[in-house]
């Protein structure tokens, strides 16, 4: 497909690869050699050598063949490289460079198209941070790896218009220990547009939800479509949402944020989920990895009484249903659990519980019940539950087609417990409230 | 005053003290004699020693004055052992024991009441976590310490009905490094209820903000008196607010919801502080440690664009509004950064901005305008910025009277940075859209 050059290149020119430190050619340079497997050259006109690899002048001077450019330069001659790029047929450009549209300077954003237009050569950018693609190990995203943390190989993907916002995004996914399959920052999307990148990130094999950020819609139409186009479920949030902010959209990516009650008006048309928060876009993201919920009828199984009346709280609000277990759940459970224990909905397995217990009420509550989903509460500040609990969750949630949820807030301790959760696919959410958000989110876009 | 005894007692008698694991009163007996400075005694009619102390059998047994007990022995005992301690004219009893009108014992319950009525002894709980006073070091709260955290000394005091929503805040609370003074889990609230402590922990020199999770409200008019009387901003959750969830509370503390528009109603009239969410009770507690803004005008300052964009849509969606920087403000600025940051509001101070730029940029603008917060997006995964950017933070922020709040969204390094604020008092949110919310909630509460 068109866009593969720029996810599953054979070789990248890295244009302005030094070896100084703390210039953002550089590190690119250095990241595609210490963890991309294909063959990287450096293009640099005051180099003969970087980090021990042949530098070439320009482009045109590599005798073979090149898939993809990365270009780490001065906006001003942004232009003549990429005129380079089009001589030599590079079909993937990413141009990380900053001093577009987004300081006013339409004309040089304007000479980039021309350049490309009728050509094979596409370009992402420029104002970006490119791509990450964990499976192929393409990676121009230079953020330093000490204070910022990339995912493993996972079933997410994600495109920012916004940098800062989308590479928050990865630290925050490698944080709770959520993989994802491609990640795209587009910056001002002169050519590639957020439209193209759904579209093709929706058909990734690798990938079951597309999350997104977005500041302008280039064209409302090929939006919708790409959208309804999209097979799997789409997570986004806009920003500019309001009058006030879109001014500021324009000089960030030189968008122009568009209205937004028309943005919202063509998601609903075609079922792609609409988040007003940032971190409500990873909420639902997440939740989209258990199988989508036939209906509203949620179990809350808890070993605190406090947090299963929050969940309800939350449930009841976000049009969430709680039907009582059946009798014969009840007859069957209370024979094998204490007695202070409390076998309604939420269904109060008490602050001794253990992991038999939890699987006692789910394999109970799935035998005798019709219920569309699971929501398990577990406070891993309780000793009565362990890391063997997991194994427990992850088992039953395999065995089951109904989808499991689990709210675990705490510190520490509990985020261990949570990423082992998350790494098995298991949604975790800190409080109750964000995950009956979540699931009531994934209804909706059903 | 009258419930001194709770939080500064000098001699406590742990009844159920003994020397096994994994057994609550062993646990609580431990704690005291680790942390709390004053003379703790294990009282257990099977034990001579318990942990190299002299036991009793009974409180009556002890020859001294003993200030406080607390009790965590079978609920069917109970009345026998706290009419001991109403003989032995104990002035506060914390009731740990579960099994009272939670699970329907309505007779066991009023038990304890008729036992202390008319007499000098108060009882706290049954069925609860206690006491845990950062000052005093008085600590019944038996979690495991290498599951859950405790918060070292601070200005929020916390009231929670449900010992582990109450417990997991601490562990929270602990985890971001905000101190608290005085924590109380309560329980069914037979004697001591809500109102009391609202109003009690108001009147503590240490505590700035009070917070509290509540189920049930006992009596409407004592506790709107109690929020109106506390001279400082509380800040409440109660669940329990849909007809479909306050049947859950009665099984949980024995409590009667009680209409969620009274409750909301009676809390508008005396501007305390209500939420409708766990997260926000603790992001709108520490938005109280700063200074109340004035007014609604905030100034954002970023080194990240899209989030400034988040944030925007965040204050307009909150009702608090963004007036540009003057002209004075502009030029002074637009001489000393570079020329690619915007100076608007959000101000962006891009991807390279640095401590000096900050504090230029909140100099000038302090100097020049009349905004009433600012708002500091600060992403640490940017090198440009590091721990001494923490301390110019904290000093500027204690130079003036504005109040600030930061947003720092990430992973490990940016939670290590985050600490290092919210232990210097600035509030530290996650998302743009927490902290706008929080700053709003505060105004409200004005």
């Amino acid at each position: 497909m068109g866009l593969d050059g720029f996810f599953t290149p054979k070789t990248v020119a890295v244009i302005g690869a030094s070896a100084e430190l703390n210039k953002i050619g550089a590190t690119i340079f250095r990241n595609f050699l210490k963890s991309w497997p294909g063959k990287t050259i450096p293009i640099n006109p005051n180099k003969k050598v970087v980090l021990k690899r042949k530098s070439y002048s320009s482009v045109l001077d590599y005798p073979g063949k090149i898939d993809q450019a990365v270009i780490a330069i001065p906006a001003p001659i942004v232009p003549k490289i990429l005129e380079q790029c089009v001589q030599k047929e590079i079909g993937s450009v990413i141009i990380i460079s900053s001093g577009f549209k987004e300081i006013g300077r339409h004309d040089l954003e304007q000479q980039l198209l021309d350049i490309v237009s009728g050509t094979k050569t596409r370009i992402l950018g420029p104002n970006c941070l490119g791509i990450y693609d964990a499976y192929s190990k393409v990676n121009s995203v230079f953020l330093p790896l000490d204070r910022f943390k990339l995912p493993g190989k996972g079933r997410i993907s994600v495109l920012s218009q916004s940098g800062a916002v989308g590479s928050i995004l990865l630290d925050i996914l490698a944080d709770q220990n959520i993989g994802v399959s491609r990640f795209v920052s587009y910056g001002n999307a002169t050519d590639i547009d957020e439209s193209d990148l759904i579209e093709y990130l929706a058909k990734d094999k690798n990938t079951d939800v597309v999350v997104g950020y977005i500041e302008g819609v280039k064209d409302g139409k090929k939006f919708m479509s790409a959208c309804r186009n999209a097979k799997k479920p789409v997570v986004l949030l806009k920003a500019g949402r309001n009058e006030e902010t879109s001014e500021a959209i324009q000089s960030h990516t030189g968008s122009l944020a568009g209205s937004y009650e028309i943005y919202s008006g063509a998601l609903r048309q075609v079922k792609a989920a609409r988040v007003e928060d940032w971190e409500s876009l990873l909420d639902v993201a997440k939740a989209h990895l258990q199988e989508t919920p036939k209906g509203k009828k949620i179990l809350i199984l808890t070993d605190g009484g406090g947090f299963g009346i929050l969940a309800a709280d939350g449930a009841a609000e976000n049009g969430l249903s709680l039907p009582h277990p059946s009798q014969k759940t009840v007859d069957k459970l209370r024979k094998k659990v204490p007695g202070y224990a409390i076998l309604k909905n939420p269904m109060d397995l008490t602050g001794d519980a253990t992991s038999e217990r939890y699987k006692l009420a789910i394999e109970t509550a799935m035998k005798n019940d019709d219920y569309d989903a699971i929501v398990l509460i577990t406070l891993w500040q309780i000793p009565t539950l362990d890391v063997k609990t997991v194994d427990e969750i992850v088992k039953l949630n395999k065995k089951y087609k109904t989808p499991f949820y689990v709210i675990a807030p705490g510190s520490e301790y509990t985020r261990k417990i949570a990423a082992k959760l998350e790494g098995a696919g298991v949604p975790v959410y800190p409080t109750p409230l964000r995950c009956m958000r979540a699931i009531a989110k994934v209804l909706e876009s059903k």
